[in-house]
């Protein structure tokens, strides 16, 4: 098994990528090898900044990289050999496929929307989901898999559909939760709520074959009423974005609450390992990356913040995607429901 | 002044609002009127349960009423004189209003679809905004209006625009913000993010007179980032029950550490208070009820859960827009602009 990652991608790179590698290379003993991607200077220059070897990690030169500023477009021009292109090109076993070596799966913290055109132009999709998108488990107890998180704004109901499809696949192979309950994101229960595209998704998943719970309202999401939650990206981005916002703001309350006085920290001394614990609880990077739904290969996007330990899980989760050989169980319950493209857009 | 009071909507009605409007009476000394509407009975019953005295207050007697579960539908035809559509209708002088009195202002906690449906049938339209809704003050540091919170799942661009040029009147007249900042809530900072209507909106909005800041991430909203953030009704509502549930799922997790032990239980004993008055600057009713801009009189929607002292900060609320009149200066504002409707829809 091969693990490919994108040393360029993420705020943090290619440090915080190096660092992750390493531990991952570790920990792995040989059950997969590693392949960065990236320009091998800085690769090496970061290696020795962090005191880490890289014995046993291949490198892939390239001294292309795109930014988070630049334009996703730029992945079919200028930038078509840049790491996370390269990164995605390796999955293949076709004639893109130009760098030795085929991978099983690619990690990236680079870029949402970059991966995303890159995914659609250099990586197959699975028959049966129109429009693939990043899945992102959010850390509630039970986690809570939300899709589609950015990449489709505007979404069709049959989309949301194929999403609660493959998604219950992931739950329920990665996560082993046995028949994970489907939620449709809504503005209140009864089945007429929302706009046209959500009375629609509501009929399509109710007469589905899925363990569809019904119109979840937001409130409801981080207190388990439902193992996956299925909406178009535009909302969905939000849900995603709001809820680090408001953890970062409730964390941020109670700090000042513990920095009033004496006695606050006094307070805050009593209790440190357990808002830690709970804060930790709250990445949820300790999840790997977010799963790309709808490819025929294995891509995850770790957040652009990620830390070496965000690069390490994202690469364990890869690993563990591809023991489990998640895509193929896809594949299969896609061919089961016979879900059929004839081409209505 | 006189402002009109729902004595039958809410979960805790008529008890809570014949706490609140008790409480309303005695702080506000003669300065406004207030009229109950509702069941004779129940509300005299409530009275004594509650150990207040109405006097002073009028009674306007219906024994219908509208519950959260029924269809808004039913305000056009079986409910049509239930406690909220009488309190509705009392807002005008024309022949709908045959209760003997014109109130300045509503107040109610019922159900918001219905309280939606009555505005569209018995009260009327500012000129200038196509599409009233209920707009929410989301009680972070400084607080936000969110607009549309809900009453409008599919919007169009212009309906925004309107809606961030009353919210922006409502949050000078109000809230004595010199020139409220407009944000439009959008999945990135760029220009071309989100859908199609946000592009769109995007556009009217920069090339408006108004203060817009450009697009807001989700994240940044409880971060000042903006005074007013305008979205359509389906994606506000997301965001106003997704900020309560986050809201109510961090403090447990806080209680869930507080409780883990004697230790923590000490630690919780230290900042009590302090943790209290968190809990409370998050409690948006003590800015008052939420109000439905774009009618051309003050309506005000308090939340379902409201106990006396919620009532009590709607009605308040209520008489503070009446005496600043908040609903003139949307309409000079509006005439100003000179919006137009050539019937485009």
């Amino acid at each position: 098994m091969r693990i490919i990652v994108d040393a360029m991608g993420g705020d943090n790179a290619p440090g915080a990528v190096v660092e992750g590698v390493a531990m991952a290379r570790d920990e792995l003993a040989g059950k997969a090898s590693l392949t960065l991607v990236g320009d091998k200077d800085k690769i090496a220059a970061a290696a020795n900044e962090a005191v880490v070897s890289l014995d046993g990690i291949d490198i892939v030169h390239t001294d292309i990289a795109i930014s988070m500023e630049e334009s996703p477009m730029l992945m079919a021009k200028s930038k078509k050999e840049c790491s996370m292109a390269i990164g995605l090109k390796m999955l293949t076993e076709n004639r893109r496929n130009t760098y030795g070596v085929v991978g099983d799966a690619f990690v990236s913290a680079g870029s949402t929307g970059a991966l995303h055109m890159g995914s659609s132009l250099f990586v197959g999709r699975l028959a049966g989901v129109r429009r693939p998108g990043i899945a992102v488990l959010m850390p509630f107890t039970p986690p809570v898999l939300l899709m589609d998180s950015g990449a489709n704004p505007t979404a069709k109901p049959e989309y949301l559909y194929q999403w609660a499809v493959v998604g219950s696949v992931y739950m329920r192979t990665v996560l082993g939760i046995e028949n994970p309950r489907v939620g449709l994101l809504n503005n209140g229960t009864e089945e007429c709520k929302g706009n046209e595209m959500s009375v629609e998704a509501h009929r399509l998943l109710a007469g589905s074959s899925l363990n569809f719970v019904g119109n979840i309202e937001a409130r409801e999401i981080p207190f388990g009423a439902c193992d996956i939650i299925v909406c178009d990206g535009f909302t969905g981005n939000v849900v995603l974005k709001l809820t680090e916002g408001m953890g970062k703001f409730m964390l941020g309350k109670l700090k000042d609450i513990y920095s009033s006085g004496a006695l606050a920290g006094l307070s805050y001394m009593m209790i440190k390992s357990k808002l830690h614990d709970m804060k930790h609880s709250l990445d949820s990077s300790e999840y790997g990356g977010a799963p790309f739904l709808g490819l025929d290969r294995p891509v995850f996007k770790a957040h652009g913040s990620s830390d070496g330990r965000a690069i390490r899980s994202a690469i364990l989760g890869a690993v563990r995607c591809v023991e489990l050989d998640v895509v193929g169980r896809m594949r299969e319950e896609l061919d089961a429901l016979g879900i059929d493209f004839a081409d209505k857009e």
